[in-house]
Parts: structure tokens; sequence; C-alpha cells
């Protein structure tokens, strides 16, 4: 079995971004953060043999000066033609076609152990289909209002499994938990 | 100046109800709870001079055996003739005039320190006015994928400071905020 894991911010009122995708309220938030304080991420991408990204979060990433996916196997899926830089040429894209299913299936046959999906509407489409096995999601300390949900698509009851809080002294916090099971929503 | 606080459960995706007002999860979720555990909630009451309460709220709350709220004041919001039981008859109904500054400059006219509100809209209102001072949100392990969220008319960003994590061994964690200042979103 693939274990999938989400990691995510998010505010008080539960969204990721606002309609319109901008984050810049949590660049913002990102200011009070203690420089060097990663919410425990660089552990967490070490017990990742996978990262699973949408084609705009790639394209927001890939320009980073600072490549915060070590050397992990990274697939971007993609309907589009993507130009990928060179030093990230490694990466694969995947076709039209992609169903979470059978993603989850290939790389089980390929035995990868844990994989790191990111992108809002690929987490909304594997926790759609109750393949999230464990979600982290750090609150940031404000409330927005209005903006796009992690769980848009989720139709049955996802119940959790409280594993860890972590406090930090600038008001984040950060709470994960194990997906246990489907219940008729 | 009259302190105003809002004291909800959420699932992690940040919903207080599903869409069409349903809190059975919430009802189910809280079989898990330790008995006699009541987050904090008597000591909250406690610290309250009058509770102000959406009439729909009023109606679930009004048929309980045990009525949670001590012997503190009351206001239901109500554009309706509302019937109150006659055990809470010295409670004070509003009429479809309410502004909720208005209802804050009355209070503060009464010396009212403290007010709890409650009820989906009426928090919506007053975080929207941005007259509430703390929000403590107790986020219940589920997600449930849609519903009514508590900040939906909430147009600016409301920063938070970060009071208390309470975790219980249940896997419910209580967060209590200090809402700071109004920035433009």
């Amino acid at each position: 079995m693939v274990k999938v894991s989400v990691y995510i911010g998010t505010s008080l009122d539960g969204f990721i971004a606002r309609e319109n995708g901008d984050i810049g309220w949590l660049d913002e938030a990102n200011k009070n953060v203690t420089p060097g304080e990663d919410f425990g991420f660089n552990n967490f991408i070490e017990s990742v043999d996978l990262i699973v990204m949408g084609r705009k979060t790639f394209e927001q990433v890939k320009v980073f000066d600072n490549w915060p996916y070590m050397d992990k196997r990274l697939i971007v899926l993609t309907t589009k033609n993507l130009q990928i830089p060179e030093k990230l040429e490694r990466f694969t894209t995947t076709s039209s076609t992609f169903v979470p299913e059978k993603l989850i299936s290939e790389l089980s046959d390929q035995h990868v152990d844990h994989i790191y999906i990111d992108g809002g509407l690929v987490i909304q489409e594997f926790l759609s289909a109750g393949l999230v096995d464990e979600i982290t999601v750090t609150i940031v300390p404000i409330i927005i209002g209005r903006g796009k949900s992690f769980s848009k698509l989720v139709s049955k009851d996802l119940h959790l499994n409280h594993l860890k809080t972590t406090v930090y002294e600038f008001g984040f916090i950060q709470n994960k938990y194990r997906i246990t099971k489907l219940i008729k929503g």
C-alpha cells in the first residue's frame, strides 16, 4: 500500500487560498515566523519517496531559488505541454487521463511507499477518492472569510485520528491526523 | 468597552454545520468525548454577563433539559413573534432593526462587560462588523467537505493573536485567539 500525505497551511476558517488563488496573506503571515522554522517540512520530505503536484503549484515552485523537495522524484499532473526547467528535467508529467486510483496503483507496482501530494485540486481529488492517509494542517492565525477549500470535493465524511499538535510561539498551530475511514456523509 | 466572545466547534475544514444546518456529525463526534468534559464552557459562561443568540439557535437550546447558560441574561435576536418558555421568560427579544453596533452601544450604556454571541448568522454579522474580541474554536476530528462557515460575511481579514491551545485525548483541539485588528483584505 502506498501511504499518501497532505501537508498544508490554512486560515482559521479553513482556506488554503483566496478565491482567486492569492496566498499573499500566507506570505504576509510567514513574516512572523521565527527564522529557520520549517514546521517539520524537511523531516517530512525526507520521509516521502515521491511528490505528486498539480501544474499550477509546480509553476509556483519551479522558480524557487531554494528547491524544497530535496532530490525526491516528482510527478507533475498536467494536461498542458509543460516547460520544465533543465535542472528539474528528471520530473515526469502525466496526461489528461489522470485518475488518482490508477496513479496509486502504478506507484504501488513500483514499490513506492510514501507520497506527498500538493496543489488544491490534487488534494481535493485524492481526499474525495478516500486515498489520503495522513493530513497535516498548519493553522495560520487569520480569518479571511472566503477562499478555496482543500476539502471541496469531499462528499463522504472523513473521520480523523489525531496524531500530534505543535503550538508555535508566533501563533501558528500544526495538527496532524490519520484519516481513518469513510462513513456515508 | 463591551468584550465580545465567540465559542464554537468546527470540522477540520472549518464548518460549523452542514449546508442544511445539520449538526448530527457533531453530536456523533461528541460520543467520543470523555464524560463530564465541557471544553471549559462552564468557566467561560461564568465569565460572561450576557448571551446574545440567534432565533434558530434559541429554538434548539430552549428544549435542553440542562440549561447550559446558568442564570445569565439572554437576548434572542428575532424578527418573529417568539414563544419563550415560561422558565425562560426573563429573556428579551429584539426586533428586525437589529444592528450589531447599536446593540453593543446599548449594552455598553448598561455597563455590560462581556457578552457571548452564538448562532451562525449572529457570529457572521459580528465578525464582519469587526466587533468580536475573542474566538475559541474547538476543532472536531472530521472533514465534512461542505457546510456553513462562521466567517462567511467577513470581507476584511481578521488578524488573530493566539492565546491558548488545549489538546484533548479524544482528538479534539481547542484554540483560543484574540482578534487584533482589521486590515483591508
